[in-house]
């Protein structure tokens, strides 16, 4: 294999069938004259965020910085101690907080994503991600990025592909780190997003952020996202949960050479560990979809040789 | 100004004010240590298509594509002969149709659209684009996009620019064309679109197009959509009517050097002549707010040297 006589592009994976796989993979549709050869501008490769590319435990980091505004707009708001869901989330009781479901968050969603300009709430998110602490690690939660993924991603943008990011994650908070973390430019994210109204205040025109949902980006709906926004089928997407099925199923239908992936979280040590029985990033159907297609699952306890930058 | 001195970049624009400040914008954007200097990340273009282009008469392309699938998909209903809009349009009434307005024009819209997947959608556009004329000027479609814009695009592209289609026009119509004629990606072209469905067919996955509008990408909607899919406020906008004001607006107001450029239609014997009382391509406000604000207005008739590649 050519890759491996050089300079070793995934150094953070563990020698083995995945990375030989994924290697493999872009030689094949990188090489002139090899069956499933695709010229640079078909090279498009689709990336889950929450689990395929950081951390998800012990909530999706979008929730933990909804819950750390709440605190911090609270001397705003007394009427919030008394009044649900805000007194739970206040209280840090977020068993309660999730008891209630999509319809116990929507409120704080609305509270700490809209009602503002797309500036402000940019601001707000960068001043989070610049200082917030993960409650089980101490770390920037963008630390835990995940080192081979990372790897990954460079990997293919120096073998000719455009990486983009497909979340059920909100689009407006991703732009302000991913860029940064990932390489991955704000043109290149898809993701939920809320309704925008383009208004003009004093002359000058805003952008401001309705409590309306417009896209909800998970499941059916990231083909179908990709199809919108990118219109063109992917040849490889990364995933790690059920809500990344579609998204695979859409990509190894293209025909040719494809590499749709599951990352599976198994070490309870380094990372966490879940799959069928897990609330948050489960992965079941997919599982079974993976044996009986052929597709390539990524066990982190195998297949990763560190999973974090800050491990030593 | 250094453009000037090497090989001239927009061949087919007369030397004056609207070729000036348009390499004086590039130059000062592009060159570091300079006040107005964006890293390339930040170099985003936007386009209109219809009348910034292409030309838009004596109807939106678009809509010629529709009256010519109607023709072409009547035997199979025969029912159209007797049925409004269809009868109308299968007569080349257009008159009868248009009156009707929108509510007229979008059962031939459903049934030229919709129903279908988008493979078999791209399938039909392709075939028509490589073969359908032109009734004034006989040519291909294609050949009707303005040569000076396709120069002006190289030459943005040559200095880091990426550039966008945000069009009112359908985005899964356009991409069939734009990244041969343009040179505009299909993840670079942003437009009005219907909802899809992504469903699995005898254990295929395909996308289908459903009635129902996702996005009509005009006006307010159209720095809607720039913020939503792009996520970065674009360095320059070009239009050519008031559809396209508010994306000047987002882009003027942005700060820095900017550079929000009307395509005026002045010459009524190379193309067509219309702004303020046109039907299609309207352009009032926008004249206006030109002219309030300093922005750049192109006239085609006294800027562009050549307005298609045809023209000897
Ligand atoms: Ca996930
Ligand atoms: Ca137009």
């Amino acid at each position: 294999v050519r890759g491996w006589a050089q300079a070793d592009p995934l150094p953070s994976w563990n020698d083995g069938e995945a990375k030989r796989k994924i290697i493999e993979f872009v030689e094949r549709v990188t090489t002139p004259g090899e069956a499933g050869f695709a010229p640079p501008a078909e090279r498009i490769a689709t990336f889950d965020n929450d689990g395929t590319l950081w951390s998800e435990q012990p909530a999706y980091f979008q929730l933990l910085f909804v819950l750390d505004q709440i605190r911090d707009l609270a001397p705003q708001h007394p009427e919030w101690k008394t009044k649900q869901p805000f007194a739970s989330a206040l209280k840090g009781d977020m068993k309660t907080v999730m008891a209630g479901g999509a319809r116990s968050i929507a409120p704080l969603l609305a509270a700490t994503h809209t009602g503002m300009t797309t500036e402000e709430f940019s601001r707000r998110v960068g001043a989070w991600i610049e200082t917030a602490r993960h409650p089980a690690t101490g770390k920037l939660y963008t630390e835990m990025a995940y080192q081979p993924m990372l790897e990954l991603l460079a990997y293919f943008r120096a073998n000719g592909f455009k990486t983009f990011i497909v979340s059920g994650g909100g689009v407006e908070f991703m732009r302000v780190f991913a860029e940064r973390v990932y390489g991955i430019a704000p043109e290149q994210i898809i993701g939920t997003s809320g309704k925008l109204k383009f208004e003009i205040r004093e002359g000058k025109p805003v952008m401001v952020k309705l409590p309306e949902l417009f896209f909800f980006d998970d499941k059916e709906a990231k083909p179908v996202a990709i199809q919108q926004q990118i219109g063109r089928r992917p040849l490889a997407a990364f995933g790690n949960s059920d809500g990344d099925l579609a998204m695979l199923q859409w990509t190894a239908a293209g025909g040719g050479e494809r590499l749709p992936v599951f990352i599976r979280h198994t070490d309870s040590v380094r990372e966490w560990a879940y799959d069928r029985q897990s609330k948050i990033g489960k992965l079941d159907k997919g599982l079974d979809e993976a044996a009986a297609s052929g597709w390539l699952v990524v066990s982190m306890k195998d297949d990763w040789k560190r999973i974090f930058a800050f491990e030593k």
